[in-house]
């Protein structure tokens, strides 16, 4: 399937146009963790409000999002200012308020990956993991964890059993997360989706045996190439645990084995 | 010596209030590199700023800027908007602009570092380099070197042998430089030149034999502990160089071995 227009995940992050920057979102309780909105839907909001400025700047090359404070399920207004309008980039500060407050703010520079040039000279290499039906479908996860985490239903998500000991309280301490992803409607991925993949994996502090939420301060996503259709191999890291916080790094590789998406978070431990 | 006050760094970037958040700053031609002012210069002034608007908020714990052209030596007004002020941490935007449009847009979460708590569990382990009397000293560069890159009489800089192949003609390839910083006067380093220190190095596509200019379209840094006195080692990397595009990670541990700060950051690849 690749009919993004009618896909769930297309539904639940349309925006409405208010004026020349501004629009309205409705924020879907189907989208929450924790009790709160998870940070990676609300990336895919920003991102199609802000591909919807110009035809010639669809795609994200990079954003960085500051997480303010949670976000509710319900009406969120979105608040665009432009920063630079160039030839192929465009740059652009973006507010997402509810009840006049605004819970992220965002900057992007927008462009067109389908024109960039195709050179890869990358060093990188894709995550070795084991085929999806091979891995554990997070969609196995108890009752409790999805009443806890409603976001879980929205993907087809496979977790790699070598880095998933934490679901059966043998976290392996590495910090380490790998797995697969796709909506779960079977919508191939596009930028937008590739945008909340980033942040839709347990948290990598769950591979050291701490649980609790670990609240997002910032995270910087850069899109790199287009997604080829079906699944994305992700693999979540984290290198500096200290000070109260920790950084996450995620990235995402599609089935042509390109490194289309990379992100870094900084957000704070856990505190059990 | 740990006379901030009076160190070049802390002259070179002092800002002048103008109310109560918006500032000038006179931008010094001493940091300019291939004829720009550079980028983590331009850091260290915001940081500074940023500074300035409240005792319990000193240091930048995550700042990301975009780079949206070139800044010229000379005046530069700094504007700044509060995007949420809490008890330990406080988020702002800021734009720095010559001739009334912006050169570059940050955004910044505040707090203080020598009040974090002290956990440390980083798996992250220091650059593995000779000592910076057995490196290779960025001082002795070329007299055109100096011409074009006038910022690195601003440190003491010295470059792992083993990354600096490129200075003799002789890349390595694989997308990775080390060494030592510190400021040329011998200051101690704090948190904003730490800001400045994650953008002073070559740029890492120099160990894959591309010398010229890559523009830097955002950079993301995490400060993450106060750094002990005595000199920094870095390591710049790049895994990722795609599209046009490559990602350069940055990171600097102290003389206590401790990882005191992260930056990545997205830049055009050099054309050459």
């Amino acid at each position: 399937m690749t009919q993004t227009a009618s896909s769930e995940f297309a539904r639940s992050t349309a925006v409405e146009r208010q004026s020349d920057h501004s629009f309205s979102a409705e924020l879907d309780a189907g989208w929450k963790v924790a009790g709160a909105i998870n940070g990676g839907y609300l990336l895919g909001i920003v991102g199609r409000a802000l591909r919807s400025l110009g035809p010639k700047t669809p795609d994200p090359l990079v954003i960085s999002t500051f997480y303010l404070g949670p976000s509710a399920d319900g009406p969120a207004d979105i608040s665009i200012r432009t920063l630079r309008e160039g030839r192929s980039t465009a740059s652009y500060s973006v507010d997402l308020s509810q009840n006049g407050a605004p819970t992220i703010a965002a900057m992007a520079t927008m462009g067109n990956l389908g024109e960039l040039p195709d050179d890869v000279a990358t060093t990188a290499t894709p995550p070795q993991l084991p085929p999806p039906e091979e891995c554990i479908d997070a969609a196995e996860a108890s009752e409790k964890f999805h009443k806890a985490a409603p976001i879980i239903d929205r993907f087809d998500m496979r977790l790699d059993p070598a880095t998933a000991g934490f679901a059966v309280g043998k976290p392996s301490g590495r910090g380490l997360l790998q797995g697969w992803i796709r909506l779960v409607d079977g919508t191939d991925p596009d930028p937008l989706s590739l945008l909340t993949f980033l942040d839709a994996f347990p948290p990598v502090m769950f591979d050291l045996g701490r649980f609790n939420w670990a609240p997002t301060m910032e995270l910087t996503a850069h899109l790199r190439a287009l997604p080829a259709p079906g699944w994305i191999s992700a693999k979540i890291s984290t290198r500096n645990i200290a000070g109260g916080m920790f950084e996450e790094d995620c990235e995402l590789w599609d089935s042509a084995g390109r490194l289309v998406a990379q992100s870094r978070q900084l957000a704070r431990q856990p505190r059990g």
